[in-house]
């Protein structure tokens, strides 16, 4: 097989760049190593930068989206049994974030992809990457029970932290950066209506707490646990005593219990690959780089790293100009560490530390008390929750 | 003896409370356990904010100040061999701050003092702060070679970090936050003219270095060193070196040279006691809380404490009202707090982490990168750096 950019990782990455490409008339392929229904299920995250949106709408991706997404003003942040709002669209000029679960993006862009676009194979995974520093490099992979290739102009790692794409680096390209907190997330799905309007950040002594949804009946939960948590050490009971213990505030305030659908422990890590391309390989979202979820930057970051390669290869393609492809890493970078530095940031002044003693504790409430005292602190906050600019 | 505010310490804190008490015209002894010569020489900070020029102009003592003071508008931060400029003024709506030494305050308020204050003793060193929930405390001190008493009707603990008054909280009363950095600094002072005209933070991975200044003629200098570092381990030649070193740009910028006349380590650490007062003691400055120099905070904080004492105890001879006396560890430690939570930020972003790896130095540049590039993140900078406001 043969085509112009090989897109390996059929999950939001991969397939927003397939919708924008191929709308520039960019021929592609999309390659995902597991099934439709998979894909489509996978719980991830669901609070979307206004870019984002952008981005959807430029695919031509935002229909139920727009139908369906709930636009949020801004954040709650709790601690010492108080509650104060950030307001994003006063505190930005305007800017909003969009709640729609990105499996809800999946099914959209997979919906429209098998409609009308090009190529996407489901169990087809990829193998390796090779050759990418020639003018043709060739992903092989497994499909239908055999070994094929698919031979290129580019290929786009979009597939994960756990994908092939980057193992194509010579180990002497670059380097990697990494860091581990020391702290998991017990994440839940609840059919319940959410307990609030807006996303709620608690941080207490008994541990960090956040209340999200997916949907107006649908609550998205997350405890901080030990690193080694096992989810079925948490009945239902003792995780609703626990969120309502972490969210409880002086004054009214009910967390609505339901059925939980749904429970996962993930691991609390920042990882970011320098640089983001090598030859004709580039990479895009969780393949080079990924942030602890406190920001709610992951999946923003994927689709940012995706504006800018979709543009890059438009202009290649349009006029032959090199320019952004050529410094597409560092565009993206410049982006990734600010997005990596805010996580790291929200992450370290909401957690407890487990090796933290008390004059760390009187550090994170100094932190929380300055952001709702200064409008420049929380101007800060606003900006970088709701999103940096795209570097192009 | 008898007085009514009985102040232990003739550091700055002591000295300015003294004054602006005198200026209301209440009745107070300074007891300062030192010589006269060795307070007047004492080398410590030397970057004013703009709340303590106001208070040693309500304190009549802002002549030399005004004269000789250098206003500073703004700061430099170096990294990645590059200059940025932090425009105070801009930023915080005209705000700047004055270079003037500590040293020369203590000098202009010991001569005020002597001229026609109420009593200053040198050399006598309180011993112990008696019965200071009673209605008359007692300060037992040493001078001229036998006990004496002073007994009060209020306190002022301003002795400093190692200094007796705290000694007088009873072992459950209240409680102390500390942290040390695994750092220090190696301050030199030199006989040559400063090599900037505001200071310079540099950042970079031979270490963390600052150029102050004392005066025109006179440059302060320090450098991050390891927390057992001894003075005598670095010549001269050795510290113009490793100096030019860490200020090295890409573009011209000389250090300028000269007769190094004296050098000290300074360890660096954060503290806070809560609450700043037990009974009619109330503790101020370094007696209560220190912070590492990173910020410029130590002299500042002790003068807004001092400024609140004054207003205090100037409201309760005036009129009876306890209100202020009352809040007074409350309005202090809400700055206090602020002020810690600054020089921490400081100092984690600028210094290298002895335990540090590559993810560090990372996040350390995203925030000095951010800090240049948005206007919300430079102004919190500003407005913490200049100085946030009183509380009352």
């Amino acid at each position: 097989m043969r085509t112009r950019v090989g897109i390996i990782g059929g999950g939001p990455a991969g397939l927003l760049l397939a919708r924008l490409l191929h709308r520039a008339g960019i021929d592609c392929v999309v390659l995902e190593s597991r099934t439709q229904e998979y894909v489509e299920q996978r719980q991830r995250a669901g609070m979307l930068e206004q870019g984002t949106v952008d981005a959807l709408h430029e695919a031509g991706a935002a229909e139920r989206l727009q139908a369906e997404g709930l636009v949020h003003q801004g954040i709650e942040l709790r601690f010492d049994r108080e509650r104060h709002h950030i307001d994003f669209p006063a505190l930005t000029g305007g800017r909003t974030v969009t709640i729609y679960a990105q499996t809800e993006i999946v099914k959209d862009l997979v919906a429209l992809q098998l409609a009308d676009g090009p190529p996407l194979l489901f169990e087809a995974e990829a193998l390796a990457v090779e050759k990418p520093e020639s003018d043709a490099p060739v992903v092989r992979f497994l499909h239908e029970g055999r070994e094929q290739t698919l031979t290129c102009d580019w290929v786009a790692g979009c597939d994960g932290f756990h994908g092939i794409s980057r193992d194509a680096f010579p180990a002497d390209v670059g380097r990697s950066y990494a860091h581990d907190y020391p702290y998991s997330w017990l994440g839940v799905l609840a059919e319940v209506p959410p307990s609030c309007d807006e996303l709620i950040y608690a941080r207490g002594e008994r541990g960090f707490a956040l209340h999200s949804m997916r949907s107006p009946s649908v609550s998205r939960l997350y405890l901080q646990v030990p690193g080694d948590t096992d989810p079925d050490d948490w009945s239902d009971d003792r995780i609703w005593d626990e969120l309502a213990a972490r969210f409880a505030i002086d004054g009214d305030w009910t967390l609505h219990r339901g059925p939980i659908t749904s429970k996962s422990v993930t691991a609390m890590r920042s990882y970011v690959h320098e640089p983001m391309r090598h030859g004709r390989l580039l990479l895009a979202g969780d393949a080079a780089h990924i942030v602890p979820p406190t920001g709610a930057k992951g999946l923003n970051l994927a689709v940012s790293d995706v504006r800018v390669l979709a543009r890059a290869l438009t202009a290649l393609y349009r006029t032959g100009d090199t320019q952004l492809l050529d410094r597409y890493s560092e565009l993206c970078l410049q982006r990734v560490w600010q997005a990596t530095r805010f996580s790291d940031d929200m992450t370290r002044m909401l957690h407890a530390q487990p090796n933290g003693d008390a004059f760390d504790d009187r550090m994170q409430l100094a932190r929380l008390r300055r952001i709702t005292a200064s409008r420049h602190a929380a101007a800060e906050l606003a900006a970088n929750y709701s999103g940096l600019p795209l570097p192009v």
